[in-house]
């Protein structure tokens, strides 16, 4: 440990977002965890609440009030959404000089508008929304390194807005068609214990949820819109898969005349050249959830459907990592000045 | 067993479909299985390939050559596509008066062009294709109680005709932009050992396949140009999900003005009303695959997408029952003049 | 529905061995489902707790208290330990006419210290405790056909008693060195939303629990202990496995002289010589779980291990069937008069 | 890269060792891969045998008479038992100065008898047998730093020997009454098309294999006789569980008098104080098998059973990690000369 590691908070470590911040900064060489909450396991050690780190030293967890600012650069934020704008506006307060990187929805919407509409309830904290950089580095990446706050995007739009917003600035697709069908592995839902969730009701089967009402769609709509220069109000189906860990979105596109798939991979291709967490597949091919289950990596393929204007794009990511811990850190580096891959070597676990 | 019971064989009773069929015939009332054929594993008996088998008593298995086809009412043939003309071409020309209801691709087009065009060469046996009724109950009912050779449906068709078909035919949906993005369980690729197919390479994770070019396409292409009386060619993704049994259907659409998800799900439960295997849930909810696990059930749902002409409808099937085997008996009840539910009553194993 | 159906209650029809109760019985023959209840859930209907019954007619979920009792022959009690000796002991104070399944494990302990010893209290209903009679039907087939209340086994027990209990009673085994290593599906812990039962804490790995304190062990020595004449206490630990349904049990034993795998295999198959609901494979073949899912079967395999003194003894249920729901159908119909098999004919559903 | 970088071979990429191999050697900051071979699919690049590999550069696929032998430090050998013998041989006549580190069976019994009991022939390499170090690092340690060829002990034998063996070298358990009941995820099957590895064949049940006659058992067998200093056969049961990675081995042991679990975990804990890969949880605790998967630890847990002399341990570890690539690379970094945790240091991915 040397001088110039950066102390770090996670908030909500008990959860699966924390713990999968715990496994990536415990590697990470420039970092220390100084301080981990959860408000209702307080007291207890990370072992207890997940075994997996019983051979590591880490910090007990405490309760948020225990938390010593002064000794804390950068905090994650894995709370739920609503209490954390809250949070993270008493944290600011208390401790002006810390970053903050928030996995939650909280700050992801710039509209305060789209907000109140999505969520219910005014927004509690709105020049913290207004001050708030998307975090989806790819897109955002010199307004991030300069960020206090950073709104982590959610896994479902993370793995949905990497191909389709290149497509969209590119004008290589008609933007008021797009399909977004899009399946979720089951770490998406958190650990609350909820009937719903148990094993035996999720293994061998699965199901969509949310029909026509996900709130992830605000990020789409947001996301896209900006893209597009224009409201859009895409179609985003979401599906309760069994596995794990995974986001896999099929999505279905027109294409302007003449462009197609080669068009439509060309574009992708290009943006992402370069890039260390996007690999685009050759044309023709489609990835497979597992290929990045793990890592911090988004595969996307390009197929031609049989109409020479219609292209299927799929993509995908691990909604814990690319969808959530990795692409904070990844967030963290570039707040904290570091080298954007640091910590995030990590290949896919497959089989 | 009564003098009336018909007397059954079971071509290919080594693999998925074949086994599915001897579990729900052997709780069939009024049907005897007097073959059970499976070229590669002749001689061995049905308790040595499923072992679920061992307390029951059935026939040995053979080749297809040693049945004694005199003393054979009805043949179920589930074997692969291709072989499959020829062999009942055969059965038909040493038994003429058998009835036949055949799981294989081979006689579900009726436009040898087509045939020809998807599987790569000319139809053997041209003058059967023209006789086959295509088994989709629901729509053919009467048909089929006339026919010798009946055509069971793919499990993907099945899923996604019996809710698209009476909304093109009742004009309540733009046929050109109809988009079914379908999932299924691992069953549907059969018994055949091949890599891709392993647990360990199946489980903990999806993807699509054969995007833009399953051959199942050419089923759906074939039933829906026929409701709308002209060629469509919809959009049809399928991926692998890992699951047993099940196939998913979460298929967009765009209604013509005023009809929406309420007309759409009108339209569905009129024409359901009072057919044992479909059920359309009410309006808004959407199904899970494992609610129709094990049994003959297709469950369907409608759900208003965020634009008034966007409607998303939900379907879903046992690729093993409704989507192959079940259907299969539902055929043979309908050709042998028994009641359509007959030995179809199994209700969901749900979890 | 004759004069002769039986009408049937069940208490905790929300559960999954109250579902599968439904299941069987919407099938069974003889039977009226009358009432069901589930006193949280009380005013939903059977659909909106369990969809795949949504075809069905059912009554709609009600207290205990609005039981009709006037009109129920049988009662199955599906509800928690503890809370149904006080239940049962109120419904035949109200309706000494009625017969009563019970599938918790409050009647199953016939020694009141026992009871007391492994539950942490003393029991309340110990005149019913007395006259209880434990519902394992091979061995005690008589006492239940007379009996009024019948104690269903537990799914564990089941499994391991009935392969271990003839190997005691035929002197084949050393009684005192018997391990019995059981894994079970997860529905073997009931539908109670608890973050350990978790698809994502459950799924792709497993672990032991309860390990040498896990209750059923009590059932087990009282159970060998009664085949032997005197105090056994096995070695038995459980493990939670990735499957929806299944126990399975691998048991080893030490033989007298000159017994060894033949002589243990020639007890089990005289002694399960003609039993419907239990299959004992050739000498050397173990059996797979998945080969009884759905069923009422128990699966014996037989297997010498490298010792001449040694053998391996595996033994497989479905938790749900033979080792709770199936088995109180399968005690019902004793209670009944009707046949022992009646409504129980589903054969496994695999794959 | 520095010159100071040792070179890589790996013959047999394309399985599920050598391509975990890969993942771990890929992060490993002092080796270059410089060769990776499959027979049957060189030519290939890895990208195309395991997509998740396609943002990386590799060697593409050759014989294993393509490698330039010269350029190579050192092998590790993820062939079949059997043509591995063969294969090594040539290799050491070609090259003397490798170090090779082999994952199959043929060079872990050190007893040319044994082998050729347990293989049906005799060894082909006999000198290279003797020569050989049983590559169980925390057992082995010094021997393994000066051998040129470590023979990678079975994923099995590593989950089982680790616990087992101090505890008889200590005399503090009766070594003739040991039971090991074990229980494997499928990649320990590895990723050969077959039948009884299918999806559908594995997922949702489980079952016993090789019940009295599994290799492994040699291996056992070899280890706990050296460490009682006298020939022991325990009995030992393989299982097969649908979960992709995982060991968990469920041991019943007798104690000496006096010992009991307290006695057995003070053992344990203390021989493996310091070791980086094996973790002995608090007495009572029993590990899960997911705290493991996809690092390269050991967890052990100690648990009291009712009979004061009887103990059950628990021990699991990662088939692919621990129990096979993960130790190769352990014993190479010990060959090598490099500190024993290099490029290990990833912590298990759960949930």
């Amino acid at each position: 440990m040397t001088d110039s590691n950066a102390r770090i908070a996670i908030l909500g470590a008990s959860g699966y977002t924390g713990s999968e911040l715990v496994r990536l900064l415990l590697r990470h060489p420039r970092v220390e965890i100084v301080a981990l909450t959860a408000d209702r396991k307080a007291g207890q050690s990370m072992a207890e609440v997940f075994p997996q780190f019983a051979p590591f030293a880490l910090p007990r967890l405490t309760t948020i009030d225990e938390v010593q600012w002064n000794g804390v650069d950068l905090v994650f934020c894995a709370l739920p959404h609503g209490t954390t704008q809250l949070v993270i506006k008493k944290v600011f307060e208390t401790a002006p000089h810390v970053k903050v990187v928030d996995l939650s929805a909280d700050f992801r919407l710039r509209d305060a508008g789209a907000y109140e509409s999505w969520y219910g309830h005014p927004h509690q904290a709105l020049e913290l929304q207004q001050e708030a950089v998307y975090g989806l580095v790819e897109l955002y990446r010199d307004d991030i390194r300069k960020a206090r706050l950073v709104a982590n995007p959610g896994c479902y739009t993370t793995t949905a807005i990497l191909p389709v917003v290149p497509l969209i600035e590119a004008g290589a697709i008609e933007p008021d068609s797009i399909v977004v069908d899009a399946k979720s592995g089951v770490t998406g839902a958190g650990r609350a214990a909820k009937e719903n969730l148990l094993y035996t009701e999720v293994t061998d089967g699965m199901h969509a949820y949310g029909v026509g009402s996900h709130r992830h769609m605000a990020e789409l709509d947001q996301e896209f819109s900006k893209a597009a220069g224009r409201s859009l109000t895409p179609s985003f189906t979401p599906h309760l898969v069994p596995m794990s860990r995974g986001i896999y979105a099929t999505i279905y596109l027109k294409t302007g005349a003449g462009v197609g798939a080669e068009g439509v991979h060309r574009v992708l291709a290009d943006f992402y050249r370069g890039e260390a967490f996007v690999h685009v597949l050759p044309l023709g091919q489609v990835p497979q959830s597992r290929f990045v289950k793990g890592s911090n990596m988004t595969f996307i393929g390009v197929v031609q459907d049989r109409a020479p204007d219609r292209v299927i794009v799929v993509s995908t990511t691990d909604n814990l990592v690319k969808g959530a811990s990795g692409q904070a850190v990844q967030n963290m580096n570039l707040v904290l000045g570091y080298p954007e891959t640091t910590g995030l070597e990590q290949i896919a676990l497959f089989p």
